[in-house]
């Protein structure tokens, strides 16, 4: 730590201690966070309009490995990867496991994709033909054994089912082929195994999806078992929709499955974590400060004009203030404020955690950690493009609708 | 009917009958369709921004049953009146029923208020002040006894409970504060009433609703019991949720207990049933026709720049018209081409029912009810102001914020 | 025409002349109404989760205009074809005027592409790049000239630039930037040739697009001088706003240049005209109808799980009939009632027409031009795919991003 | 200042410094930033659904003075108040100027109401009937007048004129009148006036607003003459619009006349400025930290569960924190990295800014000016209940809809 920086977390911790606030417990739970990155995140990604891959993109999964690897060297924090089938697709997934190990690393959730086939064009899980179903439920249970090889307990569910048109199929003959076949999904679980099933309001189905919402995705889990729970994208709500009471009545039924975390100002934008509204991450990690453990905190984002591992990390450091900011709040007072129905002076105790810089507090966690202090910073200074990105020669692609 | 009426008829029928639809049964569907009208829909209403109230006003809960007794002769399906306490508060109640079955209707759903006293300022059933929790459930509790007394079975629950700011309470403790109140409620119920829970994204709240959609009142349903539902209002969502699909999925749950029926195109504007987008009406009506019997359906509206009692009528006349569509809908093809993936096959069957124009159908069915074959018409050059409105002299009010 | 149409027929004008409406002017307004199809609506279309192409699609510019043809002998009303370039790239557009002629189309609006070029990452028209800047606007001036050798007299201009994250990039000089590339680009049209400029509030920018609603539009025409007009999306605006409005206004500013007709229910969905809410079309008509001249008016769908031709055959249909309802708006009571502040009466009317069964007139109308009675059984029970579809071999393509 | 606060605050300087920033100089912007507070946000405000009208507050336009006296003596930036006619109406406005100077305050914008009175039901300016259009319009003449009685320069118009359904009236029709109506307003503007025109997009009409968005007042901003500017209300547009954008538009066409300062997650919540999104507050003011003069800033919100001068000294906080965030922007190195296209680079830019904590700063301006460090903590620990919000005696007021 530079002189400078230790001036600064000196003063913070005087401020903070003064305040009754246990900045060594504080650190700690900063030093205990997880942030799990997506390997799709490293790999080129784009809008329907096409996409534009920068040069320096890996093009197998031991290479987005690599790439996650240089995050979790710079932040500290993310030491597993979201991996997903078939992009992530081998003969032998003991050698990934094996890779991913020797980088300091593990497999995270196993994700499944339900659109990718030709045949899903109707849907997967839900759709009316029961032989699409049968390969949809047979691609997830495939992913159930890729993540006994792999040793993930998590099996991810964003399910893309839906219509287009009004009349297209039955609401109730879809949502009811969606639960039988997630039935059999659910019993081939592992004892330790969790299925998080995701919702979203829509995309790529424009008039009704299956699993629109929270309350969509709680009545599947309630019908499948207590290994079922939600997992919020933070991207996939009506606009206005308040995610962090969501977050909480979710916990409060012992369902909250974890995050995919990323950020929007319009639709399913996928922009980097805290970058629209970072005030609501604070929120949102307001309520899992409260919670004895964390739930499965992963990134799912799509960076299309910037540089993908520059972004994700920000999108940690982002994720580390936030729950640094929440960690600052004062508990006490806040209930008894609470308690004594003053408005302002409960809000005013977020505000004051919120508006605290609290960068030497998280600089000081991954230095100890033997991160970065300012993982961006050390990226953007860095040599990673030296030493792998002008190595590699994944060719670009172009894709987009109409080409 | 006169002549030119039945010349339309007679070939809808006889187009009807070539696609094998059974008009007479359709025709007994619609004769069954029950809507309720709400006594404070033919009182004042306004924005935040005040009211315009006309002259002609009812100022007591009889002369609000009068009203709704017109719209009852004019449409022949609108036999009972959702009340509202405290508007509609009265020594005896019994007078009340009486007069409203001296007028041929009945009493409906009973609708606390939780919002009027001063008291409910950080909320009602869920107000972290105790003593106001009990007065909010003893008023629900006294709407029961109300309940009881006009011999309605529904109790309506509107919660405006809610925050205005990001830590004012805790959406935890809230709920379960909630949960409470409503577990005395609910064991107060007799064994034929049903609580229906309404849900509401915002307003008055404007950071976080307790019930702001569909999942939360469900869930608050699946803890009081079996009597407790989902109650549906066409203006408390998000935009671009699907309405019908929620619907869908309510009864599929068992815990679809009606509508308030209006339209938005903003927020909850309370605007005139299907005056925005009558083809979502439409479907909403198509899954409901599939039902073997129909929820409670309710008009909710607010009318501020239109005439009440001719708004009321064309309401329910919209709703007549989206039944009479959805009951024209050929089911067994729909189900072939849905189960075919024939996507533009299924919605064309219900373009091709929303296409016709059933205003014969309608009218017939009124007038065999001996009300009125165009129910705007006979409003508008009826003689309501003379024998009734320039009677009344309720005194106009301003209000309006900053007054 | 059959008997029983013939009888829905005569029995639709008797009621509508009785009403005072003069149906052959109408029929003559039909007659003459037109509608521009998209070329690329013929071609793969999808999602950023990928497509679903069937089975005979076309894979060249003929190819498209062959389906066009098939949509207009269908139809009757729709003899031009908007191209996109590069899709419909040539080296010999005469060929393709030739082509068109010899099937009784022409050529319609020619469309940039400014979003498929690599170096289009961060803009083109508006990009902080002088060379990429240069780049695009050589492509529209290429446009210009390809406009030329097709006869067409329109230019249109949906502009993808935006950015995606807070301080990316300066406002005004991405406008300023924009309006001196435009400026160019409006030097070098004929005289005769119209600049249509779009605007979209997001997508493929997530943080700011430089065109966002119709006001940036409106003020960039402005800047450029009188052949600049305004293209109205229904797809690209904010929910909840008033479409209907927006056209009367710009209409009012003489800057009305035209529409791309679809329907959404949450972004850009781009699904069959009128498929979401058939009513606001019908109102947008309402104020189409109004006008001496009627601008130009393009489908621009993107048919991912339907039937392309039937898809496009619909849209057709839908906006047919809805005009056909706008042209049996009473106007003159319209306006009486609007003068007396008769909120309703003047609603009544709107919907009186809208009710209306207009499909024996359209059909009336089509089968005079000797197209189908009714287009989209005719194009079901036809031998389109024995004649066309079953011949084409585009090979397939998967897309999607991550693949 | 207090030994802490000056250590944190000369860290601040020193970091600020070693960046290159000339603390001298933002202190000097921020000791010039005016915030200008409402009147009528001292006195009663709700919801449709009522109001909770707590003690203290003032009932006469001297008493809200009052408060705002105190507003200004704890932030010391908020120098002039805003009226509202006829909530504020006087026989005498000498002795309002009389006493606003009194307190060291001075009377800002004349703001006329155009929906209280009954006659406004279908409209103001633009409504269908002159006669009502001539009240309006003397209403805005009567209104300019007493801001020459007052000494302001200002006259704010917010049209509350819209309709409620589709055919209620012509758009067109209400354009041309609205417009008519102005022109003689604005004639009558002296020299030195502005005439600021809000726009929104809904409440109180519920179909479409006269001036529902910025392109539609800067139009009419266009027609009536320079002195003519766009007024922006941080409530008043669609979900997921881009307002720093149009703020950067609107001074780039020389019509940014100011702001109405609020926040919200729905409607138009009016909630405290900076409590829903801080960092959109943050972007806003990055633009106005770029002009060489700011437009007229004013407060506008509606305190319904919160202390209403503990919301407002929080309200104008949260603003100087924005402006001095915003002071601290790299300038050059962000217009180098947006040239450059490094979009990550630039976007951190502004991060970094936003995360600075800049208590410090903004609290020596204050103190220096002779406010509060911390005017929060100082309204609490006050006396103001004890020395004037006891002594008053406002009745409380009920209202809401049907009471």
């Amino acid at each position: 730590m530079s002189d400078t920086s230790r001036t600064d977390y000196d003063r913070l911790v005087e401020r903070l201690s003064a305040r009754g606030l246990d900045v060594a417990a504080i650190e700690q739970r900063l030093a205990d966070h997880r942030i799990e990155t997506p390997s799709w995140g490293y790999a080129n990604a784009g809008t329907r309009f096409g996409s534009y891959p920068p040069a320096g993109l890996p093009s197998t999964p031991f290479e987005k490995f690599d790439d996650a690897a240089e995050v979790h060297r710079l932040t500290g924090i993310t030491p597993s990867v979201a991996i997903h089938i078939p992009w992530d697709q081998l003969e032998n997934y003991g050698e990934l496991k094996a890779h991913a190990e020797s980088l300091g690393l593990e497999v995270g959730t196993v994700n499944p994709n339900l659109f990718g086939d030709q045949r899903y064009k109707l849907g997967s899980l839900a759709n009316p033909d029961a032989a699409v179903r049968r390969l949809a439920t047979d691609h997830m249970l495939e992913c159930i054994e890729i993540a006994r090889e792999v040793g993930s307990t998590g099996l991810s569910l964003w399910l893309p089912d839906g219509t287009n048109y009004a009349g297209q199929d039955s609401f109730v003959a879809r949502r009811r082929r969606l639960h039988e076949s997630l039935s059999e999904v659910y019993a081939a679980l592992d004892a330790d195994m969790e299925l998080l099933v995701e919702y979203k309001l829509y995309e790529p189905a424009f008039y009704a999806s299956e699993l629109a919402d929270w309350g969509a995705s709680l009545l599947t889990c309630q019908k499948l078992g207590p290994k079922a729970k939600v997992l919020v994208d933070l991207g996939h709500h009506a606009q206005g929709v308040n995610i962090e009471q969501i977050v909480a009545f979710l916990d409060d039924e012992d369902r909250l499955g974890g995050f995919h975390f990323n950020n929007r100002k319009y639709g399913d934008d996928d922009l980097i974590v805290g970058s629209v509204n970072p005030f609501e991450l604070f929120l949102i990690y307001t309520e899992l400060a409260a919670m004895p453990t964390l739930p499965r905190l992963t990134i799912d984002q799509a960076f299309i004009v910037e540089h993908k591992i520059e972004g994700m990390v920000l999108s940690v450091v982002n994720l580390q203030e936030a729950f640094a900011k929440a960690l600052l709040v004062d508990r006490v007072a806040l209930a008894e404020r609470q308690a004594a129905g003053d408005v302002l002076g409960a809000h005013e105790l977020l505000l004051d955690a919120f508006r605290t810089d609290v960068r030497p507090l998280t600089a000081k966690v991954r230095e100890e950690k033997g991160a970065a202090a300012d993982p961006v910073a050390a990226f953007r200074d860095g040599d990673w493009w030296e030493r792998v990105g002008s190595r590699r020669t994944a060719a670009a692609t172009t894709g987009g609708l109409g080409a």
